[in-house]
């Protein structure tokens, strides 16, 4: 059943921020909505494209009274944030972020939350290369993963409401622990994006005048690079040991193919794409 | 001024081969186009969906006659058809090719290529990860570039002609020598392709749950990877030395990376990561 919050503050009111509060009012499910940005104009831009009825850029303006707490804000700033807010929220107000990465945030969440609020990880994985209110769409969650990290501190209860607020907004909702979502999530996402940037960064030192010279390939592999670098020195940093491993597990695989093409292996170079291949159209068909 | 080609003969009648003579054919500039695959299957689609008049699985009948031989198939199996082909050309004939790698195919054709007849090596930029006949579109080249690599032995009228035939398709055209392209498209395309594989590889070696929680970031990175094998197997084994270049320029980016967010460096992280961002964002708008 879908839940209802009477009072939203959103801290960031961006491209994840922005689309929740338009897709959740679209759904009925949001009273008012109070934004909370640094810079007056972005709060202007949302109040303009109804994301939010008013803003503060006042944390704890902002959080006064809501009966839910969404932190939209880079990776690094959602604990902080949340401490800030904390005492101005309604008795028994649920506080969720939608961080990319979850182990530290819910464990340090986890030890401030008190007085009958309660937390809930979150990571809706929806984003795009795209920043700012202009790229909130009510749209943008339709048919996703959303995957909600309980920890055994969690309240369960809460923990409902935070599925069905997703779920609400057309999500698929899945639960996993903090620290096993960082482990997937270094793999499936945060590996590719700093492939991403290491590609980008390579083909500029070979020749400025290289990617003029691109298919779709370097285009599709190094999409992504133009994604927020704030949010994504964020999240490098704070889930280093995992991405670490996923990049080791992926030098390895780049070494070996390496060394093959090297020596010229022309049944090992076929096995090792006809690997690639098989692997990648099944996730065509099940993706 | 588009040129005229009474009688084509087109080895490979997949995307690249049967994309050219839908267009060419639209364009007015093929007259009867034969094919010549190995099995009769490839050719009876080629010839329903309107891609050749006949076709053969004799390479030597297939190009009975032809003023003009295209080579569209796989980097490796191109020079060994063009000499198979090469009694049966009209004199006077053009061969020209579409393959992704030049240095070795351009250095091998033009020291069979005599009596009259011309080679001229090209490369339609503009593929994507399907094949087949079912794959061919005539709009598949509209706007794209075209690299067309005349060497020190190339007929200048030739080269006009074929310059001429990837224009009329809707191809920017550029020339360049065929080492130079081998270096430029082992950085824009053939390293792009090994780092999906690569990824596709650590992927499925970390846990065979994990695509299923990918969102765009993984899935655009690897589209790729579900190119054809045959195919680049071949273009990786025949641009081997520049791979290995590309290869190692890549390598030292990511390990760059990986140092820097091991040990936590915000400032030098933020700045690899600007660098990329600025550099793609950049891209986007001339691409």
């Amino acid at each position: 059943m879908a839940p209802r919050f009477e009072r939203v503050a959103i801290a960031g009111v961006g491209l994840i921020g922005g689309s929740l509060a338009l897709a959740a009012r679209r759904a009925g499910i949001f009273g008012e909505v109070i934004g909370c940005a640094r810079r007056s104009e972005t709060l202007a831009e949302a109040r303009q494209r109804g994301i939010i009825d008013r803003g503060s850029s006042d944390p704890l303006e902002a959080a006064r009274g809501a009966d839910l707490l969404v932190l939209a804000v880079p990776v690094r700033a959602i604990v902080s944030l949340g401490r800030q807010c904390l005492p101005a929220l309604a008795p028994g107000a649920i506080i969720t972020d939608a961080g990319s990465v979850k182990g530290e945030i819910v464990r340090e969440l986890d030890s401030l939350v008190t007085r009958g609020r309660s937390f809930v990880g979150a990571h809706p994985i929806a984003g795009t290369e795209e920043q700012g209110p202009a790229a909130a769409d009510p749209n943008l969650f339709a048919n996703q993963l959303c995957i909600v990290t309980p920890s055994a501190l969690t309240d369960a209860h809460a923990a409902d409401r935070i599925q069905a607020l997703w779920e609400a907004v057309g999500m698929r909702v899945e639960r996993m622990s903090p620290e096993r979502h960082d482990a997937v999530l270094a793999a499936v996402s945060h590996l590719p994006h700093v492939v991403a940037f290491a590609l980008v960064n390579a083909i500029t030192a070979a020749g400025s005048e290289l990617p003029r010279y691109s298919g779709g390939s370097l285009r599709d592999a190094t999409r992504v690079a133009s994604s927020s670098v704030e949010m994504w020195r964020d999240i490098l940093l704070s889930n280093s040991a995992a991405i670490d491993e996923a990049l080791a597990g992926f030098s390895s695989e780049l070494q070996r193919l390496r060394e093959v093409i090297r020596r010229g292996d022309e049944s090992e170079l076929e096995r090792l794409l006809a690997h690639g291949h098989e692997a990648r159209c099944t996730w065509g068909r099940s993706a």
